[in-house]
C-alpha cells in the first residue's frame, strides 16, 4: 500500500469540509498539561462572564478573558479519571464547542462535555491489551410498551467461539436523564468486564442495558380516556417492569444463548436504574438470584409498601438471593435514603452488603461499583 | 407487575436528579408544529445576539428575544427530513442546549444538534415493523496503526438464524470529523437495510465500518526521526488504507461468516470516504468488485498519479468491477471535482454510473444514495 499516492487526496477532503463547516479554528480545549493541570478555554469575545462546572471542582469557577477574546483558566492537577464538565457562557449552560467528546442521554439536562486524564498506566476501565468482548445494538418491538425499542448488549470474548455454551445475563440499568447506551459509553462495561476476564477475576456472562423509561421523556401526556381516570394509567417504572419481565428478558433469552433460570439473573441499576432493580428485584425472587442498586433512588416513606414482601418473609429473601448488594458515595445526596435502606433491611433481618464508598453521584463511582460486584456475581 | 407500588420510586428517582444538575427548565426546543414548522427557542436573557443556521435553511437567521429573555424563531414548514443545526450565541457557535439528540464525531467542528421532522408515513431510513438487523460494536488491534480501534458492523436479521450461510461485505467509510459511528447514528444503516431486506430490493450483506483516519484527529506530530525525513511518514490515508487491507478485512473475514472472494466485496465512502473508497477500490480490483464515492474529497490535479492503473487498464476496470458508482448533489461544492472525475473516466473509457441528484454535502443525500446503492450490490 505504501506506494499508493494517497496523501494528498486525504488533504483534499480535509480542506473541502473545513471550508464547508465555515467555522474558525477554535482554541484547543481542554488541554491536559503532563504534570495532570487541564486547561479550558473558549473563544467567546462578546461574552461578559463565562464559568466552568466539573465533576474534578466543588464549585464552578470564572474563565478569565484575554485580549483576543478567549477566555481561561487552569485547574488542578487533576487526578486521572472521566469526568463530565459544562461553560455556562452568560447563564447559558452549555457545552465546551472545543471538545469532540460529549455526553448525552434522553433529556437535554445530562448533555455535557467529557474530559479523560489519563495515568501512565491503563486504568481498569480503558481498553487494554486483552481478548475484547463485544457491544450489540439490538431493537425489539416491546409489546408492552407498543414501540420498537433499543437495547445495548456486551457479549463476552469467546461468546462467538464455542456455540455449545449458554451464559448467565446482568439486567444492568442507567439513570434518569440517560439512555440505554450510558453504560457502555461512559460505564465502559465492555472494558471493565474484558480486563476482568482476563485476569480471571469474573465469570464470563451477558450483560442486557434496556432503555429505562417506559414513557419516553418529552412524551406529551395523554388526555385521560372517558372511561379510566387518568390515575390508573401506568407509571414510567410500571410500564419499564412490565416490558422488562415481558419483553427484554424473553427477547435475550430468544436471541442470546442465555441460561433462563434464576441462578443465572441478576439485576442492578444506578439512581432512577436502581430504584427499579431493587423493587423489580426484590419482588422477583423467583427471576432473580443478584440484586443490587448503585446510588439508588429510594424513598423511605415508601419503602413499607414498595419492599412489603421482603418486609414479610425475609426468610425466603435471605435463602434465595445469593447477594444483595447496596451501594453510595459518602458525598452522594442518595446517601441519606441508601442509609435508610441499609437500616430498613437489618431491621427486617435481610441479609445485605452496604458498602459507602468514597464518591458523589458520578460515573466515577458507578464504573468501580461494576469493576467491585461483577466478580461476585454467579459464583 | 401492575400490582407493585412503583409508581412514586420512580418520581424520586427524578426529583433527586434535578435538584442535583442545578439547572433551570429549559424552554422547548426544537418543537415541530403539527403543519412542520419548526420553533427553536434559548433561555438566554444576557447574550445580545443568537442566530440560527441549519440544513434546512439557505442562510442563518437571528432569533427574536422576549420580555423574559428567551429567544425563538418559528421556521417552515420543513420537508420530513433529518436535518443539523447549530446555534451561534454572541459569535459562540454551538448546540440547542435544549435538545438532547447531538450529533458528534471525531472533532468539535461536527458537533451539532439534530432536528428529524416525521412524516405521517415512516420513511425509508425510519425503524419499522420488519425484522431487524443488528450492530455490533468491536474492538481489534491494528498492526498497521499500532493501536486498538473500534470498528461498527451491521450484521443482517437473519445473521444468527442459519449459521451454514456467509456474506458478502460492504465496507462503508465516514467522511472528515465523523468517526465510524457515523454510518449508523446519522446514516441509518441498520434501518435503510432491514426496510430493503423486508421488501426484497437488495441481498443480505454485512457493512463493516472503520474509523476512517489512520492518525486520529488532535494526534500531536512526531518530531522526525533521525534517520528519515518527515516526509517519508506516512499520511493518515496511507495508514488507513494499510489498516483496511491488513487489519479490518482480516477481522471481518476472521469474526463474521463473511465470503473472502473480490466479488463478495464492495468498498463504499462520502466525501473524505468517498475519496479513500475510490482510490483504494480502484487500485484494488484484486480485492473488490464494486466501488462508490458519495460526494466524493477529490482532487483534479491528482487523478492522473492517483487513478494512474486505471487509466493504464480501463480494459481491466471494466472487466473486473461489476459497479462504479459516482454520486454528488448538485448544491454540493464537491460537485465541479465529481463532475471531472466523471469526465476523467469517460476519457479513459471506464464505464461507470454518474448520479447527478439534489442536495448539498449533507447526510440527506447519503442516506438515500446507501438506499439506492444497496439493491445494485452482489447481484
Amino acid at each position: 500500500m505504501s506506494n499508493l499516492p494517497l496523501r494528498r487526496a486525504v488533504v483534499v477532503g480535509l480542506c473541502i469540509t473545513a471550508a464547508w463547516a465555515q467555522r474558525a479554528p477554535a482554541p484547543r480545549s481542554p488541554e491536559v498539561a503532563p504534570d495532570g493541570a487541564v486547561t479550558f478555554r473558549l473563544a467567546a469575545p462578546n461574552a461578559t462572564q463565562v464559568t466552568l462546572s466539573g465533576e474534578f471542582m466543588q464549585a464552578a469557577k470564572p474563565l478569565v478573558e484575554d485580549a483576543s477574546g478567549v477566555w481561561s483558566v487552569t485547574i488542578g492537577p487533576i487526578e486521572p479519571e472521566i469526568y463530565n464538565y459544562n461553560f455556562t457562557i452568560d447563564v447559558v449552560k452549555t457545552i465546551d464547542p472545543a471538545n469532540p467528546d460529549v455526553k448525552t442521554g434522553s433529556t437535554p439536562s445530562t448533555i455535557a462535555s467529557v474530559l479523560e486524564v489519563k495515568a501512565a498506566q491503563p486504568a481498569f476501565y480503558d481498553g487494554q491489551s486483552v481478548p475484547h468482548g463485544e457491544i450489540r445494538t439490538d431493537w425489539y418491538y416491546s409489546k408492552s410498551i407498543g414501540a420498537l425499542r433499543r437495547l445495548t448488549v456486551y457479549t463476552p470474548p469467546d461468546y462467538d467461539r464455542d456455540r455449545s455454551v449458554r451464559y448467565p445475563v446482568l439486567y444492568l440499568f442507567h439513570g434518569a436523564n440517560a439512555d440505554e447506551a450510558a453504560w457502555t459509553r461512559l460505564g465502559r462495561v465492555n472494558f471493565i468486564l474484558d480486563n476482568l476476564l482476563a485476569a480471571q477475576k469474573a465469570k464470563p456472562f451477558l450483560v442486557a442495558m434496556p432503555f429505562g423509561y417506559g414513557i419516553p421523556p418529552g412524551t406529551p401526556r395523554r388526555a385521560p380516556d372517558a372511561g379510566s381516570p387518568s390515575s390508573a394509567a401506568p407509571s414510567s417504572d410500571e410500564l419499564f417492569a412490565r416490558d422488562l419481565i415481558g419483553d427484554v428478558i424473553p427477547f435475550i433469552e430468544t436471541r442470546y444463548r442465555a441460561y433462563t433460570d434464576r441462578a443465572h439473573r441478576a439485576i442492578a441499576g444506578l439512581s432512577m436504574g436502581g430504584g427499579q432493580s431493587l423493587s423489580i428485584g426484590l419482588n422477583h425472587l423467583d427471576l432473580f438470584a443478584y440484586v443490587g442498586g448503585f446510588s439508588a433512588g429510594l424513598r423511605p416513606a415508601d419503602f413499607a409498601t414498595v419492599f412489603a414482601a421482603t418486609a414479610a418473609n425475609p426468610k425466603e429473601a435471605n435463602e434465595k438471593l445469593r447477594l444483595l448488594w447496596i451501594g453510595c458515595g459518602k458525598d452522594d445526596g442518595a446517601m441519606v435514603n441508601s442509609k435508610a435502606f441499609d437500616d430498613f433491611l437489618n431491621q427486617h433481618k435481610v441479609k445485605h452488603t452496604f458498602r459507602e464508598s468514597d464518591g458523589a453521584h458520578t460515573w466515577i463511582v458507578w464504573r468501580r461499583y461494576l469493576n467491585e460486584v461483577a466478580p461476585l456475581l454467579f459464583r
